[in-house]
C-alpha cells in the first residue's frame, strides 16, 4: 500500500474476524515496531504477544474495553521501563505496527490499561516494567478496500477536527 | 513511497539542508498528524509550527539538543493537555508526521524537552497544556535514496536489537 493512502485511510477498528494472523504477517507487524525510533535509540520496550483465548481474556480484565481483547485473534502488549518519555516512544512503535498491519489488511486498536497490576501479572512483568498499551489486532469483521478513495478523500472524511483547529503558527 | 519501504528506511536525522519546506509539503505532514488516532478520538493536541530562526533558537533553549532546532528550517511542537496517555497519542501523531515527511523526502527527529517552562513560554501555552515533543524537520543535508535497498535489507541494517530480543510470546 502507498504510504499516504495508509496514513489517510487507517482507522482504529474494534471488530475482528476470528481467524488467526499468518506468522509472516505478525512478524512483519512486530518488525515495524522494532524499527521505530526511540530516544537515544534505547529501545526500552518489549512487545508481548498473546494469541491464546484464555490469555486474552485475562488481559481483557486489565483493559477499559475487555471485548476488544477477547474478540481479537492477537494482542500485542507494549511494555516499557524507565522515564516518562517511554510512553511517547511506545506511541511511535504502536503507530508503526498499526500502519504496517493496515498495509497487510489487518485492523487494530490501542487499548488503555485500567488495571496496571493485573496487566503486569498476566504479562509476567519484572519490577520496573509497566504496560504502555495493548494493541488488539485482526482481520476486519467488515473488510473495506482502502483504494476505493484517494488519500485526499480519506482525509476529508476523517472524523477529526479541521487542520486549522489543530495547527498554530508562531 | 510504499508503506513498508517508508517504515523500514526511515531514520531519525539531525542534519538538515536550510531551504524551507514548500507549504504543500508542510501541510501534508501536519495533516498526517491530524489524521492519527487518539484515545476516545479526543485529539487533545495542537501542532505549533515555528519557522522563524529566532523562534527556533528560543525553542532550542528548551531542548536537550538545541542544534537540531536551530539547524532545521521547521520545528513542529506537539503540545498536549490532560491525562498521561496523551504522551502515547503524541507519539502516534509524531510517527505519522515523520513517516509522511519521509514520504516527501523530508527527514526529522523528535527533540525531548529539557526546560518545560521555557518551551511553554516560547510556544505561548495556556495553563494545563504541556509540550510533549518538538519535531525538527527539513530536507536532509545528505540525501539518500530509500529505493536503493528493499525493505528487508533496510530492516536488516537497522541499528536495533534483533526481533527475538524485543518480542516475547505468552
Amino acid at each position: 500500500m502507498e504510504l499516504d493512502l495508509a496514513i489517510a485511510s487507517k482507522r482504529d477498528a474494534r471488530q475482528y474476524d476470528p481467524r488467526p494472523l499468518p506468522e509472516g504477517v505478525l512478524t512483519r507487524i512486530l518488525d515495524a515496531g522494532r524499527l521505530s525510533g526511540s530516544a537515544r535509540n534505547d529501545q526500552q520496550w518489549q512487545f508481548v504477544v498473546a494469541t491464546d483465548a484464555s490469555d486474552r481474556a485475562r488481559l481483557g480484565r486489565a483493559a477499559y474495553s475487555p471485548g476488544n481483547l477477547v474478540g481479537a485473534p492477537v494482542v500485542v502488549a507494549i511494555v516499557i521501563r524507565g522515564r516518562e518519555m517511554q510512553a511517547f516512544d511506545a506511541g511511535r512503535a504502536a503507530q508503526n505496527m498499526m500502519l504496517a498491519a493496515w498495509g497487510e489488511g489487518v485492523v487494530s486498536c490501542p487499548n488503555g490499561i485500567a488495571e496496571p497490576a493485573v496487566a503486569a501479572d498476566v504479562l509476567g512483568l519484572d519490577e520496573g516494567w509497566r504496560t504502555a498499551i495493548m494493541l488488539s489486532l485482526g482481520y476486519p469483521a467488515r473488510p473495506r478496500d482502502p483504494t476505493r478513495r484517494d488519500p485526499e478523500e480519506w482525509s476529508r472524511r476523517a472524523r477529526r477536527r479541521p487542520l486549522a483547529e489543530s495547527v498554530r503558527y508562531l
